[in-house]
């Protein structure tokens, strides 16, 4: 079996941790499967790299800074190919360079174009352990880039399915993906399969467990994904195409509370309107979420919707710089506000699903502000103040319905 | 005039002095020039590497060791750039990598083999700082390589031989070449002029101011290396292949103090027993440098030769191993002593050095224990206590004939 194990910057962050998790691919290596090792840097090397990139250039060029950034994986790499040579087991490691991965241009948020596997599979025949730098690729100058935080979870994923693997190891500080994230619900359960559509849904609601990017490109590839920990053995959670459907109607209720409201009130209630606000809005790369539009009247109507928490200011400010040709009266805007929602692949086959929310939130004396739904998904949004109460609210009610 | 300016690790040790190097990298850079910057690891980065390397494996395999290591040029060159950029001057970091600097397969002592220009010539053409990482190199194996202690200078010699580069300036935190170790003789003068000859000859007794193997590569490609300070503006040494010859006699007197003799006594008065005795060391990859051999006397002889201090209990050692085959009778060593030598292009024609220097150490009282002369070099060995007083005798005994 050939496996891909990837390690993140606290699993690598000392010596001590480097040798557990050396000898846990260790196991695998003498129990005869072919092991490859991906790691990021170690502990608070990027950030670190960062601070020192800023005391030199105020806004350094992602050129420069991702042949600076590069480095924290090189070490990783050489050091874990040392503990395991230690350990009389034959390593290798290899940066983005020795592989050959390739990438787009763009510096500091490339994605992976083609990866080789040549020289992993000429060191995985010769019976060597091959350790490889994640969150790296390399462009088509030459340049080293890097992926965007989180990157070393697509390098798994990405050589994962170039190499043909016959599973995904992603190591984490949790036991796998949970019903709702533990430290808030104390109910919460760990799931033993979740869909990759679920998965992402999860994901890009605030379950930090997973970067997105690397759960497309393994439901792209058909990746079988593992989450687990890096603290234990528990066996984690399996992420694939299908899991034993009739098992679950609700998959996770998920919070994400990096997020704000906006009202552009008494806009024209013209044919246009809306597409106007919203292509001037991400031209100027602002991703707008959860929409609302009222029922026009006198002529007007007010829009609502939400972006995220970062992205308010400058929302906000595009939408004054165009005010007047988008016909808008009046913006108004709360980042006091949450996202709650449910998740789950039996939900496209169930439709009591959202009249449940609704009224587990009700009981619980929630006010909902606005609602989004989609095939798996329905995501309501409440005031900031309500997430906890929400959240365990809304995964107690489905809690029979839990896998 | 395209310039490459290497500086070293302390140059580079933190923010000030990187924005010190690169105003100084600038200059040239607005008076017109080409400028390509070849730089070490940052402070003490490379001891910092290894001893981390250290504490993950007692003996750390150097393949994984020169993986670690050439982060640190990495890091230096990227915050360079940014540095450069900062000051709004076009600047670009390039690693071995990228410039495809092409060296034997050999891990923590590599040389070069062949270095591309194109990547380089195409950054100097569209007016850009080219930052390239010293010390290292990449294998037939697409594996990274360094080059040893020093190995920056290599790089900068080997990319002006490269690039046809009309001067290459190895920044150092001396002046320049001096005539002798000034913290140690105090009128110790600096060298306008030196030829690469005469630099051979002192850096290999001591005088550390330039890697050796740099300085043989700039005398087979005829590159003029210029050694200056980078803590002011002065001249420095210029060394090339000829220099005004009337006005030098010695170029500089030098002391080396990791030296030790070995002495091999009564051993069979025959052909072939030297060769035996200094093959069988070789064989061992133990250098011998001065050897003096007695003249027989009743069918036996004895010699003596130096090893460096490091080298001497390996080849104790491995004498004693074979002291039957070699016919040794006993084996006599002492660290205890020092070399002090005299160089310069101009003792080719005057025969009377040699004797001057013996006369300037027996008039200080100081005990020759053995003689080797090169055409441009008259070593002596002395005993270590005497190296200061040695080194300012012959110094000045041959004041009126330096430079």
């Amino acid at each position: 079996m050939l496996i891909v194990k990837k390690f993140g910057g606290s699993s690598v962050a000392n010596k001590t941790r480097i040798f557990r998790v050396a000898e846990r691919c260790i196991e695998d290596y003498r129990a005869g499967h072919d092991v490859v090792v991906v790691l990021s840097a170690m502990g608070d090397t990027t950030d670190d790299l960062i601070a020192m990139a800023h005391s030199i250039h105020a806004n350094p060029k992602k050129r420069e800074l991702d042949m600076l950034l590069t480095t924290g994986e090189q070490v990783s790499v050489s050091l874990m190919a040392m503990a395991m040579q230690s350990l009389d087991v034959p390593a290798v490691s290899l940066n983005a360079f020795q592989v050959q991965m390739h990438s787009t241009e763009r510096y500091g948020n490339a994605r992976f174009k083609r990866i080789d596997t040549d020289r992993i599979t000429h060191e995985l025949d010769s019976r060597k352990i091959v350790i490889v730098t994640g969150f790296q690729g390399v462009n088509k100058y030459d340049d080293l880039t890097t992926l965007g935080r989180g990157g070393s979870d697509t390098t798994a994923v990405a050589l994962a399915a170039a190499l043909h693997a016959d599973r995904c190891e992603i190591f984490t500080d949790v036991d796998g993906v949970y019903t709702a994230d533990p430290r808030i619900v104390k109910n919460a359960m760990k799931l033993d399969e979740v869909t990759y559509d679920e998965m992402l849904e999860l994901a890009s609601l605030g379950a930090k467990v997973l970067h997105n990017r690397s759960v497309e490109m393994a439901k792209k590839y058909g990746v079988e994904l593992v989450v687990r920990s890096s603290l234990n053995r528990s066996e984690g959670t399996v992420i694939k195409e299908k899991v034993k459907m009739e098992k679950m109607l609700i998959t996770g209720v998920a919070a994400d509370t990096n997020t704000a409201r906006i009202s552009v009130i008494g806009v024209d209630d013209q044919p246009g309107t809306a597409f106007r606000i919203f292509n001037t809005l991400a031209k100027n790369n602002i991703n707008v979420d959860i929409i609302l539009q009222s029922v026009g009247r006198d002529g007007t109507k007010d829009i609502s919707f939400t972006v995220s928490e970062d992205d308010l200011d400058d929302a906000i400010h595009i939408l004054e710089d165009h005010k007047e040709a988008l016909t808008i009266k009046e913006i108004t805007s709360n980042r006091d506000v949450a996202k709650i929602s449910v998740v789950g692949a039996g939900m496209m086959s169930n439709p009591g699903v959202a009249a449940k929310m609704f009224e587990t939130l009700y009981n619980a004396r929630i006010n909902i502000n606005m609602i989004a739904t989609s095939e798996i998904r329905i995501t309501v949004l409440v005031d900031k103040k309500d997430v906890e109460k929400a959240l365990n609210a809304v995964h107690d009610g489905f809690a029979g319905q839990l896998e």
